[in-house]
């Protein structure tokens, strides 16, 4: 838990961290979010998070509010003033407070939040024997592209996951197609050895990670296919495996009831989360 | 503006209402909320208002926070504190506050915050020659049934609507079916004189002022049908208008580039509003 929270330029308690009730975060979901990884005290792919948070805050037409470098020191100062070295920062930009209405306040100060926390410890057990996802119908906004903090869908899909004993839940558009995880982006390795994860539409949240692992995909030498892929192929499929800022690169071994591949975390996701930790290790290695 | 406001059990002064940063509503939208019409010191509909809401709650599995007996008198004291007799009550019920994750937080405590505002006075010259509305995708999510705070896709739209020097926007689905307004129900009448507003599915909000006036038509004996109509439809309408508790009944004599009928609110939607202004009335004249 965050020690002290980011609230519109002072830093303060976290258990006394407000935001006003007409916020238009609070009333209309008007805002959006990043969440970004920490190792060894330094930002991981600071820079593709504040690129995407520049486009989301953008499509809203929400104003930017500070610049990034502004906002990296913001972030940086609040991850030290938690003693947080290794975990994430949170940080929310919402249009502003204003007296109630839907169309978007004229005068309208932009309002940012962060908070920072500690890395939970990955559960051995998860990453030895990979974790189940269920799959549910993608209820979902048309412009998933943008990080807004409309997620009450995503919220109810995980709780859905939870409730089955499964790590995540993969959504599936209405042509059987999965869009993604309900924070995660969602791979599958083909019989014919084809690592597929589905391309950066409005279906879609492009994440940062997934950026991140499709060049280490490539440098690696794996045969990359960005390509929709239905439910049914992800059950014939050899692995999967979802990526996320926080899960890294699980796999995934247990689709609904049934099982993928021979059970157990296959070569591709082992090869692509070991990647993509020496890619942890590289930012945080080049710390002070 | 409401000077005062109701926050979890307290009334505090407006300027410093305020919920904190880990409320699920701020950073899931995980919560529903109601707008209640005062008139004459008396609410309109309330028990159809808590009915729904209700059922939001339990849509979402939040805990209802208070009986709806508590609920009507906190909301009643905060009309009153604010001196307010012809208005409306906003009304908001989040999950509670807990640690930032997707799924349901297990103990949270539901959050409770209400404002008050006064009645705007209406525009004369828009109930004269009736206001435009402009047809726009829907690009909300699968369960606009339930009243959530999830608004960012019906702010947008009302922003465009704003934007083309329109009072509202018609939403419509792939089908190119109207769904409804951003903030209200959408009706027609057609060259037959057939009264037609969508049924109540997923895909909308039931409003409470759409209930109230299919009640009233029935009663005038006009003919009313419930069936999904095409933006076509609208545009060949003999009359147009939303429904919302703000609004009341509100004729749209243009949609779009295209004028609706003879351009003049019509007989239907003049009748209509009436006969909802009589309901208030009944309702404000049976105050103390």
């Amino acid at each position: 838990m965050s020690r002290f929270a980011y609230v519109n330029g002072r830093f303060v308690r976290h258990g006394i961290a407000s935001v006003h009730i007409e916020d238009r975060g609070y009333q209309f979901a008007d805002g959006v979010y990043e969440v970004i990884a920490l190792a060894g005290g330094r930002f991981v792919d600071l820079d593709l998070h504040l690129t995407r948070l520049e486009r989301s805050l953008g499509e809203l037409r929400i104003a930017k509010p500070m610049s990034d470098r502004a906002l990296a020191m913001v972030l940086g100062n609040l991850a030290r003033r938690n003693g947080i070295r290794d975990g994430s920062v949170y940080l929310q930009i919402t249009r502003g407070v204003a007296p109630r209405d839907f169309a978007f306040p004229a005068n309208a100060e932009p309002q940012v939040v962060a908070t920072a926390r500690r890395a939970r410890p990955v559960d051995p057990a998860a990453l030895a024997q990979g974790v189940k996802a269920i799959t549910i119908p993608d209820l979902r906004w048309a412009r998933c592209d943008i990080k807004s903090v409309g997620l009450l869908p995503a919220a109810m899909g995980k709780q859905a996951a939870r409730e089955a004993g499964a790590y995540e839940a993969w959504q599936y558009d209405r042509d059987g197609f999965v869009t993604e995880g309900t924070s995660s982006n969602a791979w599958i390795v083909t019989r014919d050895d084809e690592l597929i994860t589905r391309p950066p539409t409005h279906a879609i949240l492009n994440g940062i990670t997934r950026l991140v692992v499709i060049e280490l995909a490539k440098a690696a030498g794996l045969r990359f296919v960005e390509r929709p892929f239905t439910v049914e192929e992800a059950l014939a499929a050899r692995e999967a495996f979802v990526t996320s800022t926080t899960s890294f690169v699980m796999p995934i071994t247990r689709l609904d009831d049934a099982t993928i591949g021979d059970g157990k975390p296959g070569p591709f996701v082992g090869q692509l989360r070991a990647r993509y930790l020496s890619h942890m290790a590289r930012i945080a290695g080049a710390g002070a």
